[in-house]
């Protein structure tokens, strides 16, 4: 379970009884009738966390209901439905964590291997395109397997980019916009879409979701180069041990001179050779290039703009408590320290 | 690319121009505008073996049309999505054989490692589900999506019981026609659903399938402990090397006197323990054991009832050289050496 921010807990306050139904409906769609998958569908637990995707289709649906208050059971569904898709790649991101999780002597059988979350994050995203076929919208369908169709793209952009120490602005928003951002703007489409709201409003709630999500994974990569990792509560410094570059590193390399460029590139190679996360010293080392460069604060103020246009997106629906919320929402994702 | 007996090779060239639109599908669904999955996707090409799943849909769509012969797009397009998610399936579960192939130092970068395989498989899971949509049905779709549901039960119910050396035939049964023949049902019963026929033959389609499907899996068991390597074109052994046991194993535990059950246990638990394939000489000893308990013979006849048992479903199916065609494809599965 990870740490959340007061607003979130207060946002998750507010949703509670939706939440709750969200739950039941994802632990019904994935109750089997075999033992040995109950068990590891309870290991799931363990991932939820902010529960922003759902959030994002429960609250965006009300914002865009004609009373400003009203949820539908098919919202429920697809709050659903992006939550497993959302669990599904978690376990599948975290499969080679797992095998360093070994290594640390950690939670060994937590998920009993490899072979089994890969299995596991199938059972997820096959279940959670069952759950949405019963939604019986061809368009639904067909957006929801599109955008997971970019997640994965987005995936495998970011890993064709390991180690890829001139990785550019451009190509990191294109990852982060496709692996993060398209399931996050689909979340405010869909809400939309289910209402029977025109596609001004529908791509409205899309672009809402899409900055947000933007935002979120840059703050995201900032807490694993900056967070205290009490607070964020999982290991930091991975993005460094697997090679990937995130914005502030990316703006260092691009304005630093070339002493401190040359000084920064060592450093990041040294991680990536060894497969190890920074000691501390090291951790120091590449902090201080980044204040040289004052990349945190650049990234923090990418982060900002994108949240700015993510309310802006929101300026053509009507006031409601549920509006507000999207506002708090995407506010929150700036002061989130977990 | 898997070797392909002479009966498979006669059934592909009479529908090769319905499997090439096939293909043309398959690879138009997968384009993407990403150079780098592009070129992961046609690694994927050599996965590509008997195309049996598009098969058993093409041609029961032609056997239980009126005329005997007819095939729509929507046959072609599940036949596509059929072999898309079969391709899924097989790169993640090659995923710890791709680490094993590291180890002896062969085809290293066909996959570029277990993080990719894990993406690669979601985006072809994710684009067979976005394939499938695009066939408007929520029947179809509901009907693909459980399906895919119990393949990953059958995949975790067999990794459940790795190393259960007291696995019995009921569990075994449960397993391949969950992992295996539930996929190879479907196939039937979505060509005769998609030509509107009744209920009573989208079961017989799906029992054919099933049947077929079940044999299928027991006659690839057998090929993994007696096949040759150079006729089936792929490691062998690697069953008991990943503690799975199989029906002649199965079998021969059951009947043994307690001398032999006990020497069998102390040669499959040498694999696992040492994670290696067997020896020729520990293959030798495992061989001697079955011929005594005639537990290859026993396994090949439960494939021979099952065979006989898919072209009973067939019975009220009219004569056509397409129904000709599926008698001929359960045969094949009998006769496969590879």
């Amino acid at each position: 379970m990870l740490l959340v921010s007061p607003v979130d807990e207060m946002i998750s306050q507010r949703l509670a009884d939706e939440l709750a139904k969200v739950e039941d409906c994802f632990a019904s769609e994935l109750k089997s009738s075999l033992d040995c998958v109950n068990t590891l569908v309870s290991h799931v637990e363990r991932y939820r966390g902010k529960r922003l995707r759902p959030l994002l289709v429960l609250v965006a649906a009300m914002a865009v209901s004609p009373d400003g208050q009203t949820l539908t059971k098919g919202h429920r569904v697809l709050a659903t439905v992006v939550e497993m898709i959302h669990m599904a790649t978690l376990v599948h991101d975290d499969i080679l964590d797992e095998a360093q999780v070994r290594r640390g002597g950690q939670t060994v059988n937590s998920l009993r291997g490899n072979e089994t979350a890969v299995m596991l994050g199938d059972y997820l995203i096959s279940h959670s395109y069952h759950l949405c076929s019963s939604l019986g919208s061809q368009e639904l369908a067909g957006l929801i397997a599109s955008t997971t169709n970019v997640v994965c793209e987005g995936e495998l952009l970011q890993l064709a980019n390991r180690e890829n120490w001139d990785l550019d602005e451009k190509t990191y928003f294109d990852i982060i916009d496709r692996k993060t951002a398209s399931l996050c703007g689909v979340c405010g489409r869909v809400a939309a879409l289910l209402h029977g709201c025109d596609l001004i409003l529908q791509d409205a709630m899309d672009t809402y979701g899409r900055k947000l999500g933007q935002a979120f994974q840059i703050v995201d990569d900032l807490l694993d180069l900056t967070g205290s990792q009490a607070t964020v509560g999982k290991t930091l410094g991975r993005d460094l041990q697997k090679g990937k570059l995130t914005l502030p590193l990316i703006h260092c390399r691009q304005v630093a001179d070339d002493a401190t460029r040359k000084t920064l590139l060592e450093l990041l190679q040294a991680h990536t050779t060894e497969g190890t996360t920074p000691t501390l010293e090291q951790g120091i080392a590449i902090h201080d290039l980044l204040a040289k460069t004052q990349s945190v604060a650049y990234a923090t103020r990418r982060a900002e703009q994108l949240i700015n246009e993510a309310r802006e997106a929101l300026s053509n629906i009507p006031d409601s408590s549920a509006r507000q919320l999207l506002m708090e929402m995407a506010s929150a994702v700036l002061i989130r320290q977990s």
